[in-house]
């Protein structure tokens, strides 16, 4: 079923400013200070099983639950995130920190090869009693995940056979059968950590585990984490949430057609199971992903990919409720619709799915890392009075993690193949090289993407022959044109987002792409009614926001934009390591002659000014103040 | 210091059609429906002390708390509500269910006069330990209430000597010697009603331990809330509050000048304050509560009066943060700040506290009660998706019985007399007598407020004598015009929102006040980020609100209304018992054309549509729907 795979990020090369730095930021600085903050934070010391188990660093809450119970995943997803880093350069000394966190781990490991670090510690008898909320399939799950990376990137086996031998121990523990638990985790993971550790192995009994947990989840009645409530001895009517659709157990996956509840348990999920509607050819699947998709996308999904408005259930509320100062927007929600979206896309070669992924890259969840690499959004609302500002840590470190590990791996979602197709997804300046059926094809892209539209990609095969080469005309973009070898090529037969030539390509075929990006305004659908009059601005793939530090004299919440004001594109060499703001003239409402008055019948007095406005994903890294990404209209 | 006390609602006639509605709803359909729930929700079960005690009806919260502790202010505020129907009409029924609520307290009250239900029926040797949270004197007060009301309204001793013998338990156990506790309440109440006390026995002690109680709030270090804390064996530093603000205990009252914390503490609290300052002569007191109003009413006050923006605290968050969607604005807040504005009214006859009283009475705490007296709403938003609804009870009932116990009195805000003026307050025909130094004044008002401005108040004396009547010229109001006999008088004179007219009177005065009421524009501070680029609509005193009901065709949240729109103001005999709408042309932003779409380039296309606007207290009795205060600009 599934037409294309990914060119794997190791052989993608980043040539370009954007992703260069980004990645370099994340090598040299992101990755060994979240080892330090791993130390700092108590987080590596708990590892030390010592008798009696270290105190709790963090109080339990009403529920009775730590953040700590997930500390195994942080650092599963520090190792992963790390061994991204170890694919791209290899360094001595986080290989040792590596090696030193893997130690403990095989230090506490049982002989069944049961791994974790809380229940081990502190109460073994209670391992695998409270799915629901204790996070150890979750952790396995991540922890499996920096194996599989720690092992791509070294060839080192330890950590990986640690996991393997801890994947037989959940193997033993789950399934149909009569001395099994027929339960699953109430965070989504493990799933899709399993089909990466079948991708590696070739394993299917690996696959035939993730299946199980997916087609279990939702089975009812009784349903399972009532029936592991009451043996806990707790009334399950007691659960915090009103309802299994948090976690995305209210019923069998397959007849999910509303995407409800926690955002990243739901994103994790819906990746997993596109992951297996491909692995399975298994059309339900896939149409359960679809139905979901759209639903997320119709109704539920900030113009910056961010997902999940609520604080409360971290995750989704009613269809259009997206408020943007108070939206929670979870930057590890972005991340996992980045991986759902290419999921999707290798499913079916369809630029919405490339489109979303792309604004999710550049905007929602790139918002959550700061330049310098140290410094964290975990929500990432779209306005704000000028309170919130970046983190360089959070009890719950999962985000930071999460945008760091993306990063590391972005050189992944640029190029897709198949048998005799290539697809291109981003652009940006990468090389690499693809093989298909009918031999390599080497690949430069050059460009100052997302700045600049302007792309030209070379071409290099040994001898020549025919592919389809498939390059995506992104969904913002109107006019794309495209020229072979300086000839113009039509592009009006643009499938579905992605524009096929199909020719016998040789070595010095040049394309040139040209994407115009002039700044474009965005308006959302009237049921959006916190957007209703107003408008936000973007170009190309980014989108803008308007903050204090560029408008100074008040918070920005005091501009409006005409509707009919110019929108100029500059360049601002100066700004960061050169970045593209917007201008325009726009209204400022004054507060000036209002001193203590809060009410009045005079209208607010307005005067004319100058409105500029930065990338969204760029906000807060120049101190606190005001923010806004939807701008009143005047 | 004060120059003016109120005329009390017992002497009030109430005879225009509004209030008069109000009233008699409250009488026949709010008193008596109450007195079931507190039935039908065990809260009257729970005075049967039995051995074992009763059975927890809600769980205790993360914070060991269950909303079971403070249920005795509750059959306090209902015996205080009944009191006062019963002051307007003497009812068999309802005495007698106060006689028997009364039984059970006379049944339970310890020897040395303590009185708590919760503590004596479940843990009497916790009592006096965990004042910052139990409510112990804070129901105390509520009762205390209940019962000043209850003997003014019957003459019956009963129910008021077992609270006097409470207060006096609660005197020996509070105080500055060395054997007695140096507390106060969590939750301020016990203040005010101590003061009303002490008006009824004219005994000074009572006043003295409210003003011990004001004075000793925030006294640190130690901070009373964290040795109490300590003694329980808990560590302080654990209290799920950020700081004792929730409580007004951060500092002494007098040094506070931000209104912060929860806001019917707040506002419970300023209204002890305000009495007090009257009482002791106390300037500084005064001053505390006017820079404490000022600071409200420039910075937290939504335009209905409500309060409180945060479901978080109950409470206050930072200056203009006053979002409409979430707004928290308790009724009980809104009923509280009409006590201070009160207290305030009668400090200085300041047009500035009368126009917020009426603000609050005529929205933010009229909306807690539906048509039908047997609904309420707890928050008070300025915005619906149409989501929320009127409950017919709530776990946690205060605002029911609050805004119940507000209309029962409502005739007491009317008019206030000093030894030689009347000041009338508010409008909506009422009739009164006024004893002056000089004699007796009968008063009759006569209007169709808040529904017209035309206002007609007849004056009778004995024999002629001079007195000065101030009038009250709304602050909302311009070119107000006076007739006196049928003779103009000059309305230049306005002082502080209140025209004296200082004259020899007698029988057979006629005084014709006309307020213009047109329909008018409302605009917010732009520090109001999220009223920017938005209009209210008010007439007279009343704020409006458009529902979809009736703006049907979707949300109402589509519409926009031009800023020269002409606002007809309707005459809707139909509608409820008669109101006065607005309507003007308006622009609908339709989301036909947008299907599945959720953002895209093309702005909305509007449509001519006409607005209709009703007052907002009437929101929500015609089914749900959306709802908007405050309206988009086209």
């Amino acid at each position: 079923m599934r037409r294309f795979s990914p060119v794997n990020f190791v052989e993608v090369r980043l040539e370009g400013k954007f992703w260069k730095e980004r990645l370099d930021t994340v090598l040299a600085e992101t990755i060994p200070s979240q080892h330090e903050k791993l130390g700092e934070y108590k987080i590596l010391e708990s590892m030390d099983l010592l008798q009696p188990p270290p105190p709790l660093r963090y109080p339990r809450n009403q529920h009775n639950f730590t953040v700590q119970v997930f500390w195994d995943s942080d650092i599963g997803k520090w190792i992963e995130t790390a061994s991204y880093g170890l694919s791209h350069r290899r360094d001595a000394k986080i290989e040792a920190q590596i090696e030193a966190l893997v130690d403990k781990f095989e230090a506490a490991q049982l002989p069944d090869g049961y791994l974790n670090l809380w229940y081990i510690g502190r109460e073994l008898d209670k391992r695998w009693t409270n799915l629901r909320d204790n996070h150890e399939l979750y952790n396995a799950g991540h922890m499996l995940e920096g194996a599989v990376a720690y092992f791509r990137a070294t060839g080192r086996r330890r950590w990986l056979d640690i996991m393997e031998r801890y994947v037989e121990d959940i193997r033993k523990t789950f399934g149909p059968g009569p001395n099994q638990k027929h339960g699953y985790c109430g965070h989504q993971e493990i799933e899709l950590a399993l089909i990466k550790l079948y991708h590696l192995t070739k394993d299917k009994k690996h696959l035939d585990l993730a299946t199980y947990f997916i087609n279990q989840r939702g089975s009812q009645p009784p349903h399972y984490f009532d029936e592991e409530a009451r043996a806990r001895g707790e009334n399950p009517a007691d659960y915090w949430f009103k309802s299994y659709e948090y976690s995305q157990s209210h019923q069998h996956v397959r007849d999910q057609t509303k995407v409800v509840g926690h955002a990243v348990r739901a994103m994790y999920m819906y990746t997993a199971m596109a992951d297996l509607a491909a692995e399975l050819n298994d059309a339900g699947l896939k149409h359960a992903c679809e139905v979901l998709w759209h639903d997320v996308m119709a109704t539920k999904m900030y113009v910056t990919a961010g997902l999940g408005p609520s604080a409360h259930n971290e995750g989704f509320t009613r269809d259009y409720d997206l408020p943007n100062e108070t939206a929670y927007a979870e930057t590890c929600a972005s991340v996992a619709l980045i991986f759902w979206a290419q999921r999707m896309l290798h499913l079916d070669l369809d630029g919405q799915y490339a489109d979303v992924l792309e604004r999710a890259l550049y905007n929602g969840a790139l918002s959550g890392l700061s330049r310098d690499g140290r410094h964290y959004f975990y929500a990432n609302p779209l306005e704000s009075n000028g309170t919130p500002t970046r983190w360089d840590w959070h009890i719950c470190p999962c985000c930071t993690m999460n945008v760091a590990r993306l990063i590391g791996q972005v050189g992944g979602y640029f190029v897709s193949h198949s048998k005799g197709e290539i697809a291109f997804h981003l652009y940006g300046g990468i090389s690499t090289s693809v093989e298909l059926e009918k031999g390599i094809v080497k690949l430069r892209e050059t460009s100052n993407y997302p700045w600049s539209g302007e792309i030209r990609i070379e071409i290099e095969t040994e001898k020549p022959f025919e592919f389809t080469l498939n390059l995506r005309v992104p969904g913002w973009c109107s006019g794309a044109k495209v020229q072979i070898n300086g000839m113009e090529f039509s592009s009006t037969a643009v499938v579905k987002g992605y524009l096929p030539i199909k020719r016998t390509w040789a070595k010095g075929d040049v394309i040139s792409l040209s994407l115009p990006m002039p700044a474009r305004r965005v308006y959302a659908n009237p049921a959006v009614s916190v957007d209703v009059g107003r408008v936000a601005l973007s170009r190309g793939p980014l989108v803008y926001c308007i903050e204090e530090v560029d408008n100074p004299g008040g918070a920005v919440q005091r501009l409006k934009l005409p509707r009919n004001a110019e929108l100029k594109v500059e360049q601002r060499t100066e700004l960061f390591d050169g970045i593209v703001t917007l201008k325009a003239a726009a209204k400022a409402i004054t507060g000036q002659d209002w001193k203590d008055t809060l009410y009045r019948a005079d209208a607010p007095s307005e005067t004319p000014t100058t409105l500029t406005a930065v990338p969204y994903y760029l906000w807060n890294n120049r101190g606190q103040g005001s923010m806004l990404v939807w701008i009143p209209e005047a």
